[in-house]
């Protein structure tokens, strides 16, 4: 069986805009009606009922509720476009080339000839992209922060033809650049010089799919958000799922290892991925496509491609295990007046939700403040310096609601959460995520931003950004602290009006530095590319970095893989 | 924090026999009494229900339930001692040397010398065991089927002494053999002719428990059990656990990527290791020991050696995810007419339990048979040609009782349960879990046991099985299958009389070349060690061995470590 799924933009990031709030709502699975949930339980202030029993907040109707029905006018008329990518377009037109702005210099591949891209027609015939105009985006990161001058693109539609194509650039020394939907955060999937860019955009076949076991084998190019609805409409759902899905390839979602928002219940690609098919350097095809949970013959190869950024091969197909679609999904938005009440809340909750938590996200009051500045969202609880989003599937509606409830009332009562409200049909369950998801454009609407995607100890995981407020003061316009609080992921955002070397002074290595000291990651899901490559070092130790050096060109021993990427460029 | 952890016996497969009853019982989570459940529903015959309404099952009190109260009471006074180790031993006093059996020759690395004894004396001082009485459980593998002749066993404490051996190993041309709690089914942990065995046995220490995040760092010769035990005194559990638990140690759980019993719920030990210490063949420390859940900076090198069974690494210390302890268990043990059914109920499990199925095991009338004659169990539900053990963990008692009664309800109904029985004390689970827990010891003592563990296409999964039967005929004792049918994994177990080499021809290379034809597995879980690793091209495509050789060649480039498994001997 083989299904044609919708293409994305030619992996340009304005693709993203296709990403419909009614997409985001596909991710949801039809919640119910819960009869058994108190009205009283929506939306109300832990104020109104101190030392009310239950019996009395039963008789409070959602009319005695003050806050509702006001602010929220203004969700219908928000639309919910794709985090960042538009906005970004309107504010810069210009992007600086790469070796501009940062250290690096060519190193000594091939030029593309005109016998070059005579050999290429012969091998992707009318698939090999020349015209300058149609190479601007794909030189581009999403986030316009880096431009590389790539004089061609190609668009194969086979694993063969990806196959050709490395054999050719290995014997000619070209440099290649793969790239899946362009939506990588660290300038990774877009070239530094003139790589040649290996598109997998027209390799967008579903291959197989098993509705008992829920396996999906596809091939790499297929858009993600494509493939949740293909899975949905058949009882499952894919076990990732991350802002970028309306323009993300499957394929670059394993290259990058991508977490994102269901990591903390379905756990990550390497364990959810049960099989790749692979195009190494040379043009070697690796096949192991298995669609086996279990298979310990030999070292897992799959492994060394996971996360591993396009440096050690082309991902050209997947397997991958769909967990079953949940009947019901509930989403809570709560305030809490600190952060040890936000951890304290996480502790709650998942001692009294168990396994139907399937999202802990949190943000801070300034996410809340841009969100509402540049994107016209209103904050459906009382202002609060913290507010986390929580989010439950289950099997069972009823039982779901009664857990929901009963951790409600606690972390109400208990005073961890001063305010909340709950989304159970999938419009207000769309909403509130775009809350959380539509920070990043808010962000990139606001200024230069500095990204950092930090794993750090869950008690610390927040006092990096009081920290950095103190130490840069005026000198930047927003520092905001949000997150996967489930996975210990803090994403530390700093703006600026414009670029600024002294503020990135202040910020780097500081940051890492930091990071390293509490023994975290200074790259939890975003991975390396080109921007941090260089900073590797304060999570890994050195041992760590020779073997990956010895790896790579065991790989590919010319380095012709995403040069410039992943490892840092000194010793 | 540091803690130390009860030793399991010396690795040898004896030590299984301090696993009780009781152990397994540690396991279990305490389940509750459930006042919702029906009595009806605890064990009765789906004849008598036929066309009854559910107020009619009502009035039906377990009184009214025939077969209640009889073979059971043979439970109380079965014991449950581990799988095969101790019957083993008493049934065969001498096992052949391996290569004596099969065709091995060895490789030319140094004999242990005087000098060397001294030289790792002053390493491990103490420590250094020549006794050929001592040194003859480790020489053994627990099924009795492979024995080398190493004349030194070292015990190291500490990573910094694993690296001193290694160094001086490596400098020597030593051949080295890592040993955890030797409980391998493919001979993966005992020497094959006289390498040094290096046991983990010692390093026992917990180094750090977090009871937030769940995760636990400890060294690699803890014992899985041990940890078991001191994770759930914090209200966490393994998130693996199996037969071996009593003796096998975590590091060589990790070491062959051990899946077990909740792998269906939890996933494999890809996902759940955070981080590992590794010790590299030429004495190099390797400090991957992270505890974050995410961390994209590099390769991630920890999967390397999760599954290379000591061939490219020694793993010295873990950092793993513990999920919460569920605060409810319950196991339903049931009978079905056939595999179609046994599917059926599998695809109805999964939809109407969803999210608190946490096992899903079956074995054939074959197995029940065994278990029956060699350990005197008796089977708790009408004989049926397929049982099946369901094993649900949630947080919540009710809920869980509700959604497991519906399901049993669907099912007996429908046909597809012909009988059942229900477990929810922590007794009863134990006893229900010995049937399927114990038919590798029940195997062990019907004779010679050929053993294949198998990953198949769920809707394949047992017709191997039929196939064999009529194949072998009366040359074979049992043909039995049995295993993990939600993770599509097959335990096919063959006995004999004796050894007999005509039995293996007419089961090998057929197995085999079977299972690839399907495009299975031919080591699901139990890896390739010696017995197997001539089979790995079965699975495997030669681009891949060919890649395996690359890296075991530039991990380990002179071979000394585990030589002679998981890589086939002729290229």
């Amino acid at each position: 069986m083989s299904a044609l799924l919708p293409e994305s933009g030619p992996g340009d990031p304005g693709s993203g805009c296709q990403r419909s709030p009614k997409l985001r709502g596909a991710g949801m699975m039809m919640p119910r009606l819960v009869p058994r949930w108190p009205a009283w339980l929506f939306c109300w202030r832990a104020a109104c009922i101190q030392g009310a029993s239950v019996r009395q907040k039963m008789w409070a109707g959602p009319s005695k509720i003050p806050g509702l029905g006001g602010p929220r006018g203004a969700w219908g008329t928000s639309p919910l476009v794709p985090r960042g990518s538009c906005s970004a377009s309107s504010r810069t037109p210009e992007v600086t080339l790469t070796p501009e702005r940062y250290p690096v210099r060519r190193l000594p591949f091939s030029v593309v000839s005109e016998d070059d891209l005579a050999a290429l027609e012969r091998v992707v015939p009318g698939r090999v992209i020349t015209d300058p105009e149609e190479l601007e985006p794909p030189n581009v990161d999403w986030l316009r922060t880096v431009r590389g001058s790539s004089k061609v693109l190609l668009r194969p539609r086979t694993t063969q033809e990806v196959a050709h194509i490395l054999r050719y650039c290995h014997e000619r020394n070209l440099a290649v650049n793969p790239q899946g939907g362009n939506t990588g955060m660290v300038g990774g999937s877009t070239p530094v010089f003139d790589e040649i860019i290996l598109s997998t955009a027209l390799m967008n076949q579903v291959l197989s799919f098993h509705d008992v076991s829920g396996v999906l084998v596809c091939q790499a190019g297929c858009v993600l958000e494509a493939l949740s609805q293909y899975v949905e409409e058949r009882g499952f759902i894919m076990p990732l799922d991350l802002g970028a899905k309306g323009s993300c390839h499957i394929g670059g979602n394993v290259a990058t290892n991508a977490g994102g928002l269901r990591l903390l219940r379905y756990g990550s690609l390497r364990g959810t991925v049960l099989g790749l098919e692979v195009v190494m350097a040379d043009g070697t095809v690796l096949n192991c496509l298995t669609s086996l949970r279990k298979d310990n013959t030999g070292y897992d190869l799959k492994q060394l491609f996971i996360g591993s950024e396009g440096t050690l091969g082309v991902i050209t197909a997947v397997s991958i295990l769909c967990p079953p679609k949940p009947s019901t999904v509930n989403v809570a938005f709560l305030g809490c007046p600190g952060f040890a009440e936000v951890l304290q809340t996480f502790r709650t909750c998942r001692a009294m939700l168990g396994e139907i938590l399937s999202a802990f996200e949190f943000m801070d009051a300034e996410c809340m403040k841009l969100v509402r500045l540049h994107l016209g969202l209103s904050c459906p609880v009382q202002e609060s310096p913290f507010y986390v989003l929580i989010e439950t599937a289950g099997s069972g509606p009823g039982h779901d609601a009664e857990k929901l409830g009963c951790f409600l009332e606690q972390v109400l009562d208990s005073g961890l959460v001063t305010d909340g409200t709950l989304g159970s049909d999938e419009r207000r369950i769309k909403m509130l995520w775009a809350l959380r998801e539509r920070i990043t454009e808010a962000l990139s609407r606001d200024g230069y931003v500095y990204k950092y995607d930090l794993s750090l100890p869950l008690d610390r995981l927040y006092d990096l950004v009081g920290d950095l407020r103190a130490r840069l003061g005026p000198s930047a316009k927003h520092v905001v602290g949000y997150g996967h609080l489930g996975d210990g992921n803090l994403h530390l955002n700093v703006t600026s009006e414009a670029f600024s070397t002294s503020l990135l002074g202040a910020l780097e290595p500081y940051v890492y530095e930091w990071t390293a000291g509490q023994r975290g990651s200074v790259s939890a899901e975003h991975g390396l590319g080109f921007k941090k490559k260089d900073v590797l070092g304060y999570s890994k130790p050195p041992e760590a970095l020779q073997l990956m050096r010895q790896l790579k060109a065991l790989l590919d021993p010319k380095g012709i893989l995403n040069p410039y990427k992943m490892l840092p460029t000194h010793a």
